[in-house]
This record gives C-alpha cells, structure tokens and sequence, in this order.
C-alpha cells in the first residue's frame, strides 16, 4: 500500500499536522485551506499541498480540507485508529510522568501496567495503574498483550532488559534511557533522548553568543 | 567562524558522537579509529570523517581518534564547555524528571529554581532544589541569571508563560509542552514532543503489521 513509498521526512512531518488539525477539531473549525493551514503551522502552502498528495490530496480546489476528514485520515496513517497496550518498565520520575499523561490515552496508547525493582515502589498505583515487581515482567508479557514497552531506566540497565524483553516477544520500544538499542530489525525502537535534545539547545544559544567576525 | 557553516544535519549528528565519546572515556579508552566508532556507531566510517572534518578533522592518519580530545572539542562546539543556569516551570512529574536528572549536571545545565503555582507544591524541594511561586518568576529572573527554561506546563498556558518569559528577558526555551511557540527570533527554543515521538513509532509499527502487497 501507499504506506511504503512515503519518504522519512514526511512522515517526520505527519504528527505534527495533526497536532494541529487536533487543535482545529477542538475549536470546531469544520474547514481550512492550504493557506491558513501554512500561516497557521509556518510551512509553506505548497509544502502542505505536497505532502498532503502523498496520500491522495484530501483537498478539494475552492473548499480546502475537512478538518475532521483530514484528521481522522492522518490518524490513520500514523496507526492511530488502533489501540496499543503500553507497559512502562521504571516507575521513577519519567515513568511516572508517562504514566500520568491522559493524552496518550486520548490516542490510543493504554498504559497497563509499569514495573519497577523498588520495593518501596511496587504495589502502589500510579493514576490507577500498579506498580509490579520486575521480576514477574516475563510472566506478564506471556500473558497480556503489549505492543509497546517504554524504557525509562539507567542507560546502563537498558540494553540488557530491552534484550530480554525482545526474547519475551516485545516488537516495539519507546526507548528514553541515553544510550542506543542495537536489536533485531523486527524491533521497532522509538528514541527520546533528551540530554542530546539539551545539547542542540546549548548548540543554538553558544552560537547566537558568538559575535560575527 | 566555523559554527556558521556547519549543516544542520551534522549539528544533529553531533550529540550522538559526544555521548559515544563520553560513554569511551568512562571505560578508559584513549583512542580509536574511524572504523571501530563506524561499527559501534553504526554509521559509515567515511560519514564519521565527513563529519569530522568539519571541524578540521582531529583525527590522525594510522593513529585515529583521541577520546579525550575529540570529546573535549566536540563539546566546546556544543556549548558544553559553559554552565547554564536552567529553571523549570512546572513541577509536575516531568519537571520532577528533569530536576532529578544529575546527569545534566555533569554537562553543565545546573537546575537552579522550579517554579509552579500549585501552593501544595510550593516551598518543598527537590533534590535539594526549592519550587518557588510562579508569582515570584518575574522578580526570580530580574535578579538572577537565567540561560534556560525548561517548559513543562500544559499546552494550554505555554504559549503565554513563553511569551510572557520572553519580555522577562529569556532566550532559551526547552518546551515540553505539545504546542509549538511562536516566538521572536532572538530566543532559541527546543522541542522535546512526546507525543508525536510516540506517534512516530505507532506509525512504524502499524506500517510492519500491514501485510505487504
């Protein structure tokens, strides 16, 4: 299907606009054009109107797009018309905050369980959701459905557990631990790496302090 | 300088090579070549040179690279041989996170004040860092130095606590928020959105499940 033929840097692009039809649809706009669209997002309209081509335009010449046609189809590109089933392994800060974010429920992604070594911390709830004993992770993994493992602990810690969990039978990791994850290419690894983030700001601020010569 | 023409590619490359680097000096390495940072990279041994040579190359024919120097330089491109002094605003469980993260510390970023409004909030610490009233953000910025603030508020109250950070006289922004900010050119914001990163591997997964045509 289409699918396979979109560049990289589109689908880069996807989320965000929509994010932004998200935001149209909330404030019920029911149409928009290129145009607005372009002032909106700052891209160019004819940027718009070419990765919108990519999958069949959507627009039509007079009308621009249907919000909520645009939306709903997008979100079905990015696989957001499915539900994925979410488990987090480090219920520190990071976890916990990935735990506590309504909006990823909003799209599709149900955080069910979350497991950590502490005990101080396993049995406790985290927005309703239990706290569980690393050491059960297998157990779990056989016996419920996850899509999606996200890794928030030490990046000396990572490489091992993601490992196993890919012997467990985990395709897809949302990898937040600063190190990179060499695994089988039928693994689907997610980086944040947020010091590297932090870095291209420090990047952008040491060059503004730079006086031109 | 040379800052001015390095392409945005390769500025995006350049926190990845750090962080190896840095990971090499821990384990004591003094030098390699191009071709082993090639295979623990996974990147091309002619892109590690290509790259490096933008910045006059540093390496050595028959001896390759020296860890330390090269980690050194790399840095000082990035801005790392500075201390920033960031504040966070909101101290929910992400900004939490970042406060917590020492890691940062050790790069320079030093987390100086949290501010929030939530009065349950105000006046505790963390990890030894004292969350101030948002009321007081103005008053905080007047009298201290203040290179970074790192957003992590609702998408809803963002667009107004940048700008509003903005006339307070801050140039760096790390946002957090799901929205992107429209601000002045002279300040350097730096997205971190979780939501489309997850968006991203939902797309990557849905696109494997499909069955190919």
């Amino acid at each position: 299907m289409y699918k396979k033929e979109i560049s990289k840097a589109v689908i880069n692009r996807l989320p965000r606009y929509y994010r932004y039809l998200g935001d149209l649809l909330e404030k019920d706009v029911v149409r928009i054009s290129s145009k607005e669209l372009s002032e909106k997002m700052k891209v160019t309209a004819s940027q718009i109107r070419q990765d919108l081509n990519n999958f069949g335009g959507f627009g039509q010449q007079g009308y621009g797009y249907n919000v909520e046609y645009l939306h709903a189809e997008i979100g079905k590109i990015l696989g957001l018309d499915k539900k994925y089933s979410v488990i987090i392994i480090g219920a520190g800060n990071l976890g916990q905050a990935l735990a506590n974010y309504v909006d990823f429920e909003r799209r599709g992604f149900f955080v069910r369980s979350i497991f950590d070594i502490n005990p101080n911390l396993i049995g406790t709830k985290i927005r309703g959701i239990e706290v569980r004993d690393s050491e059960i992770l297998e157990d779990y993994i056989n016996n419920n459905q996850v899509d999606i493992a996200a890794l928030t602990v030490p990046k000396t810690k990572a490489p091992q557990i993601a490992a196993d969990m890919v012997k467990m039978g985990i395709k897809g990791i949302w990898n937040f631990a600063p190190t990179d994850l060499h695994l089988p290419k039928e693994v689907t690894v997610e980086n944040v790496h947020l010091a590297e983030s932090l870095m291209k700001l420090s990047y952008r601020l040491s060059v503004r302090e730079t006086p031109k010569e």
